[in-house]
């Protein structure tokens, strides 16, 4: 049967690395985990209890496309409560995890053949779900100067349709601040190039800044799976200006129908749960002050340090060339699984590492002394061998 | 802000009948819905009582893009048990309901322009999903001769790419036999175009007959929201050749990551409930014996009988050439709604209306009475007025 161009979609090669991990404890190895992307926490106690008596007291059919009227209001109370921002609740889209927010906006704002800027290293489903819809992802490399984020001047000399920023970044952690994310929306307006913010990760290391503090000119992507630790359930949302509420529907209706019921039920009870959302968060704020302090003694010292997520996207280049291998080497030798950074950057990534400390703190703590040992016995000097 | 072309999807006209109908329950008239499109009835009972169980026994973190393996089994061994097919479960992808499936399928197979046939009238989000991927729909008219279905001729006749089958079909409920499929799939073959196989229906009136019964050169598509009457939960799945797997999930990891893990499972449990199942089927049976027996009697004669979903479409040429106007007095009049063929079928559908039996069988009773008077009140003679 035929196979089309646009569904020739690159692999993660994150999937190899969990493979090996796999196999590695299969034959009996003690792995610590520093390549997942999920928090390894489920969703919060009572919102789950209170989901079992919903679903006890009734069916949970379709609902409307756009979402349960009361979730998309909670949604919008939510940006007034952490952001001091008035959103107007018709402006809120219930999605299919971000990723649907991805297919929503993608498909309402760009034709065939579009060139959307992604700061070169990025989540890599952004430049593959592009390329499955026959648009052109366009890599804007970054630097460490920049924090690893695009600047402004970027979207004139890339001659962009759209960008997508992520703040906080994944790999890199770092966020945008007010000043930053006016600049970058200022010259997307300039260049008439549609700015889609990714903030599914604000609620770790802090709320962040959403680009919705200075513009509505902008399509604001969030989700269920971070914070609010509803990895797996396939919910977030998708905030885009008024004038844009009845395209977005009608795409949904067709591509969707609605998001899962019982996973919006979820979400309109876990953002009642802030007292166990807030210890979850500070468990990720206890595991960046290990990373950021042990990972300059183990010797990754070329990294920009992380406002938020869970990862650190370190330059390995002065041990490696290729990042891949020298992933591999570190998970045979330490037991330590890290990801390699070419999934994130297909021309860069080789000299890169991203770390993720999503896991339980003694996890992280027990992964930097073997990452420690790995490098002292490959004589890289850390700082705290000095 | 921007909006593209691919993006100007168009409304859904059942969805003004809805608001109409709405409007009417609001100002205290008692409606009939007979234009609902889903199954009244939740998840079986017990399903739901086993993931309760589940979620709390841990969290429900992502799943393998394809779904959970032990889902993929079950779903593979059901071919066997409903079609005596051996069905290798690596060929199964779950999917977020059959939409999740069909932007997979038309990702894997078509690129921009694509001509995909889809027989009229059909399911109006083929149509809308593909005109969001930037491909070609091909409305291919049929006949009540032909029972609403393509015929082989059709594949070369409109030079497709690639031809959506439905069977049952929405709107007209009609099947697709051994040998019409056998036809089909070799005009396919033949044409070097895709074929998909919407089998969202099967098991509403008797199993039907599957594609993959008569080959394995097919995409073929079924969904928990029917006959499993999990509505609301989002879960359905894809079979594709085996040489098409890797390809759909490196697609499925981008565009969705997984299937929401809580749906998987409640899936899973919901295949052990056959006897509940089969109760819903038995009300969808009884319900379609009063329709074919109450709708020539109130004078709607024009239509290929059904055997199976929970439709009828029926021409009303001889009463109207504008089924919208004409739905919506059936609304006014006899307080029953019906659905106007236009989201079905945009150059034919103006004269011809879809009547859904999903519901309670006394409401199918009492809205053929309605239906009854209102065409009598007209003076449209009825076969039970001879």
């Amino acid at each position: 049967m035929r196979n089309s161009r646009r569904g020739q979609v690159d692999p993660f090669i994150v999937m190899d690395v969990m493979e090996a991990a796999r196999q590695a404890e299969e034959a009996g190895r003690h792995v610590i985990h520093m390549e997942v992307g999920q928090p390894g926490t489920g969703a919060p106690r009572e919102a789950v209890e209170r989901l079992a008596r919903d679903m006890a007291a009734g069916p949970m059919g379709y609902t409307v496309a756009l979402g349960l009227p009361e979730l998309r209001a909670r949604i919008a109370r939510h940006y007034g409560e952490w952001y001091d921002v008035d959103l107007d609740p018709a402006r809120v889209v219930v999605t299919s995890g971000a990723s649907g927010a991805f297919l929503l906006s993608f498909t309402q704002l760009f034709d065939t053949g579009a060139r959307v800027g992604l700061g070169a290293p990025c989540y890599p489903s952004y430049r593959q779900i592009l390329k499955a819809l026959d648009m052109a992802p366009i890599d804007i490399p970054t630097t460490l100067e920049s924090r690893m984020q695009p600047v402004p001047g970027d979207i004139a000399a890339h001659v962009l349709d759209g960008l997508v920023l992520a703040s906080p970044s994944n790999p890199a952690g770092t966020m945008l601040d007010r000043a930053g994310l006016e600049a970058l929306a200022g010259a997307c307006a300039e260049g008439e190039a549609a700015l889609i913010s990714d903030e599914i990760y604000h609620g770790i290391g802090g709320r962040g800044t959403s680009v919705l503090e200075v513009t509505d000119e902008a399509h604001v992507i969030g989700s269920f799976s971070k914070y609010f630790s509803m990895t797996g359930w396939r919910a977030g949302w998708l905030i885009v200006p008024p004038e844009h509420v009845r395209g977005i529907e009608r795409i949904a209706q067709n591509m969707f129908i609605c998001t899962s019921h019982a996973s919006q039920r979820l979400a309109l009870h876990a953002m009642d749960c802030t007292e166990e959302l807030e210890a979850n968060a500070a468990v990720y704020a206890a595991n960046r002050a290990l990373m950021l302090d042990g990972l300059p003694k183990a010797g990754f010292t070329r990294f920009a340090p992380p406002d938020g997520a869970f990862y650190v996207y370190a330059d390995v280049s002065d041990f490696t060339d290729d990042s891949r291998a020298f992933a591999a080497e570190i998970l045979d030798e330490a037991n330590v699984a890290v990801t390699p950074g070419l999934d994130f950057d297909p021309r860069d990534g080789h000299r890169w590492i991203r770390f993720s400390y999503a896991r339980a703190t003694a996890d992280i703590e027990e992964g930097l002394a073997r990452l420690a040992r790995f490098m002292a016995a490959r004589g890289h000097a850390g700082a705290g061998a000095a």
